[in-house]
């Protein structure tokens, strides 16, 4: 199996997959954040890591190294940045570093990027390091440079939601070491999650507003959004095999991304 | 009716109520951004800044200068920030702004703010702003300064979405200058409405990814991602009054959000 | 009366304005900051905003959003940054924003803007964040983009001068909360000025340096720099004009100015 | 004489001074910027440091290193950064190196600093610079960390004014390589004058805004913005004395600057 | 053998270590460089990683998610930035994103961070994150918080330096895919080293200055800075345990070391 | 002797030194660091200073204004950041500032630059300033600007050390205020060195790893690293003439120096 990493190559096999194949690079965008009691704290970086793998491996495509901090956690989307555990960037330094990056692989000759995002607070501070980078580039005379943004989750399609959450499907907002990432994670590393520790609880609810700083009683003790306890690595494969298809699908077939 | 607005008080008047009354600030935070052909670019300042007003007025509390310009426009929620007569910040702008004028209204003795906030691309870079501010009026000495931000929309209850979209809800994300905002506006501004010029289109279908540049012809060339067709001041005084109703009884009611 | 706000305008109308008939855009930049017990905390944005809206008129220009934040008050200018209610950005994030803004308005076609300026602290920023926006515009191509920056004070007449203060000028600086800001405010927005508040006091003395942090007994008590009891809405329309008609000839006339 | 040049010190001696004597410090502020073709371009830095020598011997004080090089030339008071031999930093470069500086002397122990400037531009990033070192400071608990800034032709007084511009004085602004400066180089360093070569020209005019990029006709060709032909070392030797008499006097005697 | 690696345990679990055992943390701090033809471009952070991994099994701490990005290459020490694969970060953003990580952790509990470093030029502006980090978290009130920064290279002894360069040691910074760092990924991961194409040359020589930008002939072809062919996986264990028992015993036995 | 100090031409004799005679220009990079209680604190300063000026007059260049705040002390290296005197800048200040120096250079038509360097610890983060220069002057379409990042020290040949060092040299690193600078001072600036009070120490050591908090004890009481006891002018004249020598000899004959 081809070696898709490209930490992993040696820079003269990396030059000549950039520069002579044109291959695009992935780069998972992950975190260091609870997921609650039963399951490392590193799903948000595996699982856009694994994913990213397969899909390089299907259509051709490197893949960077991940990074391995986030965007500060918030509390409705992932407990909130006050927990023992999460280790965060400021939004910011997220938009630098990832901008540092993108022109690093611009300068090499890479042309088209995919960003495949694990941790739901970092899109917005990712787009930013995107824009910036774009502006810079062409600055510097590269005006053909591409980056695809993806969420992860965004390719779970409403069937495998159906198979997946046979009862209710109360949102990705909840979803945090959940059935969605413990499914992936069982699928992925099970060494990783303790089933025996799952907590079973009702989802968390929000009120429709946040405050700052976090009002800690409203983060389920767990630090889980949701149980995980009808996660199952099934469910994970599914979920894995049904974004890595429709991840690829979209690199391999859209014409605007195909290299000028 | 008592003038609620900051920046039309004396400073003298506007001391005794922070000081001696310990009102909250209630912060509008808004954008200039196209809307549409029918509308005005201006529903993401107007918006906010009347529920502001009717909210404050409600609970006794002063409502700031609005933030006039925001965040840069994604594609995907409002037509993206290629669009000619958009104008953003940079998103870290954006959070200095917030957390310089924060740490000011800190300084004055102002422990509780509302951010109401309007343009949906705002809100992660406003929350840097908010958690960069407590950060450093702590540092200051000062621990017992408690924001809350609010997306109007979130107040929105699905009864009145029934009510308002009685056809289908397709979600607030392309909403953009369709039927809640140009409703809010005839209810607000009509004079800054021309129903005439409303496009006639389907509701902008976006795939699951975003892309960098943006590709132009994604964004239906009307700027709307929706029809507002539908939109009437009728539905936007369902709208307003559904809002002011549910942030009033939050600020009004809720035990965390009364001064310590 | 055609309308001239930027925000007020469909994009679609902005557009035929900017990039068709090359219209310059005026840019009030304000401040809330204290103006003594018989005034509102606005006149800074109130005072350049309708000068632009008046020029504008004028010449066929558009008005950009005001900035409703200025840079910090200083003591001899401004009363001093401790005031309870003056409510300041950082320099810094007063250049950022205002970076952006000009970058934006660039990306859209216009050539020419005006930065009409309220607030004495501002200049210095303003002038760093034009000087950074054209040096970007220049690496994004765009070299014939031209600012002028204005303080309406400086297109007070020495004739004008005589007649609002007969007796003795002080000099503009020691005009905080006084005649000219209270008079234009009188002739713009006198609901917002209580002229039975007035302080009846000498203009503040100042040495000939500044102390940090301010030594707070420096400031008059009221706020004021001089006293505004002398003004009237006569004395405001005086003023009112002239800058407008002064600032109106420069920007039509001058060829340098004109579209290249 | 005794030496107070920080730089020139041991360190062992400077502690004597900052620690046990209490000594405050003084700052000279200049800049690398064109003066005309008869002088050098360093008078923004030379005319400060000589003041602040002259008023450190007389207090008891000490000198820092000046700063060399200053915020950028603006074109109305010292002839444009477009200027070949004008060597400026940002404006937000010069805050934040005045903060650091200022923030180790009060880390050394030094409470009482005198920032002497000799640039006219500077003064507002200065200012900057002073708030946030003040702030950084208090949050390390440093709450008693005073600072003054003076420029020094504040200093002179009417009646020098009076003796050094016989038949008009036109103003602060348009002495850039005038009379004040080049009298006080031909007092400081004669040697880096050459009168044979001070132009003989109107004083410049400019109108009452400012364009940019500049327009490089609005300067005159010589760089200065007024004739520097009546320059002599004798109005240099009185312009230094009032200054340093000034100075001292306010150092010497202002209750609030001596050490609490 | 108990897991040391922050990332793979669950909160509760790493919560029990940091705030119940006291441990401390390690973070391995890389990059993404050519290494030369031979070897993949993650020396820098898989040998760091190594190191730290055997360190906290060996005296009870955990090991952070490796930095995976680092400073820009320099060309006498890794080429030099202008290197096809070398994707690095500016120095700022590095010491911004150390600065961030550190005081989550300070947040966390812990109180004793070793910095593993990995890649030469990371070092100085790891060590501005580092003063910064613990400048604001005394701001926030803990001033116990200490940090070591080690380059693993410096613990290899001079006994050791005799056993694995019997030739002839000419410093460490040539060493850039030379000996050293093949020995190591020999030992630790061979799979990424192909000693087959393991470049036979001289070591580079410099000039005793660095030019910018980089002549590109000045690095040697392969990108290695000396030869490799003679590294071993014998030598490489030999490195490995050397620095791994010198790292151990400075952590295990240095008294200021100890929690306090 | 032609005079080569910029700030003490005027411009108009800079401009034809630099566009007519397309003269390099160089850069003394210091530091306000104490130096031992024998010595002022500006060696950093004045040895690199007095270098630039005699290779200036050998090759032909211009001398800008010395920095004279460097980067943060290091234990190892210079004492470390908490010693009394020690007054630095954070490392990003001095990489903008250089940053921006080397911008107004380049605008000015100069095309080569030598920083030379005095401080160890500002290499790195002037580094960082020439590479974000080098990025800035290629927008702004200026491509054949060239700077080379001398350490003075760097110069001194082996045959020199044998002759300054008879004993032993034990590494640049601890000769803080030791031989090499002493000597330097007292063949440059005898009356600022007290060679009467310089300690009789051995050489500091110092563990393969630095501790933040600096452990103040670490470093010798006196703050030099090594004993400056065996200096003298003799030394320092040998030492300077060989730097001297040195770098003309690069400057002047190494053909990618000379202008394209």
């Amino acid at each position: 199996m081809v070696n898709v990493m490209i930490d992993e190559l040696a820079w003269t096999e990396y030059r000549r997959r950039v520069v002579d194949e044109r291959q695009p690079v992935l780069i998972p965008l992950g975190a260091l954040e609870q997921h609650g009691p039963h399951m490392s704290m590193n799903p948000d970086v595996v699982i856009p890591s694994a994913i990213s793998g397969a899909v390089a491996r299907n259509i051709g495509a490197l893949v960077a190294p991940a990074f391995a901090y986030g965007a500060k956690s918030q509390q409705k989307s992932g407990g909130g940045n006050h927990m023992c555990g999460t280790t965060s960037l400021d939004g910011h330094t997220l938009s630098l570093a990832l901008k540092d990056v993108l022109k690093e692989f611009g300068r090499h000759g890479v042309r088209r990027i995919a960003v495949i995002n694990g941790h739901y607070e970092n899109l917005p501070f990712a787009t930013e390091g995107v824009e910036l980078a774009i502006q810079e580039l062409k600055w510097s005379g590269i005006d053909d440079f591409r980056v695809i943004n993806i969420s992860y989750w965004d390719f779970v399609t409403q069937e495998t939601i159906k198979k997946v959450f046979p009862d209710d499907f109360t949102g990705w907002d909840v979803e945090h070491g959940g059935i969605l990432e413990t499914s992936l994670m069982l699928h992925l590393k099970p060494e990783m999650v303790d089933m025996s520790l799952a907590p079973i609880q009702a989802p968390a609810k929000f009120p429709p507003y946040t405050v700052f700083p976090p009002i800690p009683e409203w983060t389920p003790e767990s630090g889980c959004l949701s149980s995980p306890a009808a996660a199952t690595a099934e469910k994970g494969q599914i979920l894995f095999d049904v974004t890595v298809v429709g991840i690829s699908d979209v690199l391999k077939h859209e014409p605007w991304w195909q290299p000028s």
